[in-house]
């Protein structure tokens, strides 16, 4: 929780500003309201040109040190999301990913405040990836052998699930989850 | 730009974190990183049930008051994606809108440090419409009266000729696209 104005140093209280339906965090020196919003993740399923082999990178760091995930992370300022999904895809796997990459799904996050962007790529170069700092290794899994039960997040079981289920079809729908704070899910109905 | 931390009002300096590739807004009396992500908001092209009108709200407020738009606005903490862009559409325009909306585009807006999630809803009551206090009207458009040399903004076009284009499918494709500083765009491939 911010305590004190970024622009002016002074304290900041919880007031709802005129014209608001919400408590936001304003200055009490200098008026500067600062509002929080979520925050935008992307990450990819990559899959094997022939569709049998979906990339995975054991995580190096907390949360979830040890398990499994598909490559991910904040989207910056300043880059396109897909731009941000692919370098997250080489930053942390040396992935190299097709240029036609599909939207895959987006989820609400709500414990942890983020929308996540999920994309599906075609994986160009399954011969020589390589793990980054984040990454203790990185593998080209079956879908029949996929670590389902030793995944990071449930984001991305559903994420894979997805992909699987829906590897044949050129565009596929994108699935619109919201993981709700108590782990459940609410999804937008087809 | 943040001057001063949040945490503890002590100054900010750009310095790059250990295993960081960028230079964040670091706090050079208690260290804590200051990361800035782009902002998500959400927005709704909500169509008459036969599909022949779209709504639209002229904005009562900067930026481009005056101006037509599709309702929609920054996602808030707390809420699902699709629950913020059936919010924007009852604030601005007093819209009830179907459960089962579709994701019709997500936009890289780098300009304005956006990532706008666009839905198609269908529209449930089109007799009594009302503007918030945002709009100083709303009206329903058949599709060739739509004032499209009258829109707010670029991506407004955008997810309007999308959604007019994609009218006839249940599932539409979702355009990706990013809006380049110098109001250009780059498109994902289809």
């Amino acid at each position: 929780m911010r305590q004190f104005c970024g622009a002016c140093g002074g304290a900041l209280k919880q007031s709802t500003p005129l014209g608001d339906e919400r408590e936001r965090s304003v200055c009490g020196d200098c008026g500067h309201v600062w509002y929080e919003n979520p925050t935008p993740t992307v990450a990819t399923v990559a899959v094997s040109s022939d569709g049998a082999r979906v990339l995975l990178a054991r995580r190096a760091l907390a949360p979830c040190k040890g398990l499994w995930g598909i490559p991910g992370g904040f989207l910056e300022i300043g880059e396109a999301a897909e731009n941000g999904a692919m370098r997250e895809a080489w930053e942390e796997c040396g992935a190299k990913l097709a240029q036609n990459t599909r939207l895959l799904a987006v989820y609400t996050v709500l414990p942890a405040r983020q929308v996540q962007l999920v994309y599906r790529s075609i994986l160009l170069n399954e011969e020589n990836l390589a793990p980054g700092v984040e990454s203790l290794n990185v593998k080209m899994f079956e879908w029949d052998s996929v670590p389902w039960d030793e995944l990071a997040f449930s984001t991305n079981n559903w994420a894979l699930a997805h992909a699987r289920d829906t590897l044949a079809i050129d565009v596929p729908p994108p699935q619109l989850r919201t993981k709700m704070p108590d782990g459940s899910y609410d999804q937008v109905p087809s």
